[in-house]
């Protein structure tokens, strides 16, 4: 396998003038097309990510970071964009459990995503114009090959470990399964080696109601200069109750109401609880493209590691030489407990090498995202047995 | 308190002629409004209702059947619009679990429905037009007087008993509150003396899609001759997944695809949830009204029986004589068993009489819809000993 020679087309700093978007950038899969799930090939795909830390001599210390469904490749620091801090800040930097003093470490965004990967809102050199619906439908797995042609790129053979949450745990699956010798560690986070009914469920409800916004245009909003943002704001708010749980809700909001001492007898929002969804549909609209939206969520949907091993998760990890720790929170009912111990059964059952840990936390499943000092911590053990193993740098 | 004198509208059999609407109807509130808990007052309220069975002799054999958000008054036999089953027509009927060869069954659409009793889709008498917003705003406890309004023009003393599911039960909850004198049993399920902030979040999605669908039109869609139905059928879809429990879902749908062997690559309902969903959507928009759906969702997310009591719930209960069961089911996640259990706890601090049962079923909030044959078999026991205290003819 042998990489294509890219060219950064904007990078951090701005050094190519005043209009470079933060972040870094290259095109690849030029002279060797990225041959798609679907069966379309992608001539040229824009990679644009993020790199914290330095990369060692001998290039072993490299982390790849896979985000979720509405995350960016803005994991650590501050959020050039919004100033607030990136989505990892609180795991990701100097000193933290991932140490950006001692490990390398690469955020992508996703193949199909929004903020500068190839992805439905980007145009389409073929005929000038946003890709919208002309765009491929993409898999988890399509994902991970475009990730690699960027690893391929920055001349790294091995990643030191993969780690990703949610969408970014099937990431980190289907890397150890399509490229077991390029993992030497691999952190699957409350996730599933397939996506269950009820979450394709949530998420057609969501893309249903992008679809019925009329200015969503049959996808080609971009070109008629419109936005769908109340379906997408809908979307978002549906999806964003499953992240969360019902003690989390109960903790946070109750029945508290939103800056007043009685009901309206009215639909303003008088429960907190609704005025936080409400502002959680409103910001995503500013920071999210409708139609990546429907694209990400159908590579989760299509997700079923099994299905090219006749059905049988095992055989995808037969021989995998990957160092697994999956983790699961118990509050977390969009991948819950059970659907993480699958793919610790399918690892047992390919005699892999893995850990599991189920963290007590009622925070649902955003409790990956939030300050959850065990999780932290069991995590970090992790990597540091796995860099003795793999003879990096202790941690000083 | 005294009843008003009510005229009967339409009844079944058309004897009003070819406009009559199924059902009987009759208009009450004329000479006494109805006080809502709004400050608003009803002079002159439509309620359309269903009675299967006979009223005996002294009238104590009725019992009051409380649909849930989406349901009407055709409880049993067969509906006369649609021609398929009433919503409880397996638990409803000669010689089923409430045996209408013994009881007199009665089921009203609630206050702010949509199936002929005042609501924003019926009339405005003071504009000619649809009420739409002009509606008020109603409660739980209002649905419940104007359900009264109806057991007092019937000249029914005492309810031998209240049932209902899910916001049936809140209504029977309300009716023990509201007229203890006046309920001898009372069978709440898979309910919960208040909406939950998740339940509330929910809600406030559906509510959120109905209002982003221009076809809404400020409410007034039905004055513009129009009508937000792709909004309401995300609502629909959104809210359809919580009836559920993942693991109904897993065993209905899984990751099956529909009527096709292969994913389509694109955004058709390439699995069957996603197809019955849709399905849900479009066939629900048919028979419900949008404002409907937002007066009747606030209603509940204003419910909370302990408001009036200092919040203490165990004080709405103080003395009552009514005999209580109280059923919750293991999956249901909507109205999960601890907040059933609350109602029980609140029950025993006011030393009332009480049977609570959790039910086995991996059905989902739905389950007090389906057929669950432990459900009708506790539920009928409990009928039996009331039936027998009551000094009611024993079932032959």
């Amino acid at each position: 396998m042998t990489a294509d020679h890219g060219h950064t087309t904007h990078s951090a700093g701005g050094a190519d003038g005043g209009n470079a978007a933060p972040g870094k950038s290259v095109r690849l899969a030029e002279s060797a097309p990225l041959k798609l799930d679907c069966g379309v090939v992608l001539n040229g795909v824009d990679i644009a990510y993020e790199t914290y830390g330095e990369l060692n001599e001998d290039k072993s210390n490299a982390i790849l970071i896979c985000h979720a469904l509405t995350g960016d490749h803005f994991a650590a620091g501050t959020h050039p964009t919004t100033g607030k801090p990136g989505w990892w800040a609180d795991v990701i930097g100097p000193g933290l459990t991932i140490d950006t003093d001692r490990y390398f470490v690469i955020c992508i965004n996703i193949l199909g995503g929004c903020t500068g990967t190839t992805g439905p809102k980007e145009i389409n050199p073929q005929t000038g114009k946003p890709w919208a619906l002309d765009f491929p439908v993409i898999s988890i797995a399509d994902m991970v090959r475009a990730q690699n042609l960027l690893i391929e790129y920055l001349g790294i053979e091995q990643l030191f470990a993969v780690i990703g949450g949610s969408m970014g745990g099937m990431q980190v699956l289907e890397w150890a399964v399509q490229y077991p010798e390029k993992v030497f560690a691999a952190v699957p986070i409350a996730t599933a080696a397939r996506h269950s009914a009820q979450n394709i469920a949530f998420h057609e409800v969501g893309r249903q109601a992008i679809m019925a916004d009329p200015d969503w245009c049959g996808g080609a909003y971009l070109d008629e200069d419109k936005n769908p943002h109340r379906g997408l704001a809908v979307a978002r708010m549906a999806a964003h109750i499953t992240y969360l749980s019902q003690t989390a809700l109960t903790r946070k909001f109750g029945r508290r109401l939103q800056n007043r001492d009685h009901v309206t007898w009215g639909f303003d929002a008088d429960f907190q609880v609704e005025s936080y969804l409400r502002h959680q549909g409103s910001t995503f609209v500013d920071r999210f493209d409708a139609n990546s939206y429907l694209y990400i969520t159908r590579a989760m949907d299509y997700f079923d590691l099994s299905e090219r091993f006749d059905g049988v998760l095992g055989n995808a990890f037969t021989g995998t030489p990957v160092r697994f720790c999956v983790i699961s929170f118990t509050s977390d009912w969009l991948y819950p407990t059970n659907e993480n111990r699958e793919i610790v059964h399918a690892l047992t059952a390919a005699a892999a090498n893995v850990s599991f840990v189920e963290i007590e936390s009622d925070k649902g499943h955003d409790a990956f995202l939030l300050d959850e000092p065990e999780f932290h911590k069991v995590f970090e053990g992790f990597l540091e047995g796995c860099a003795e193993h793999r003879g990096l740098r202790r941690k000083s």
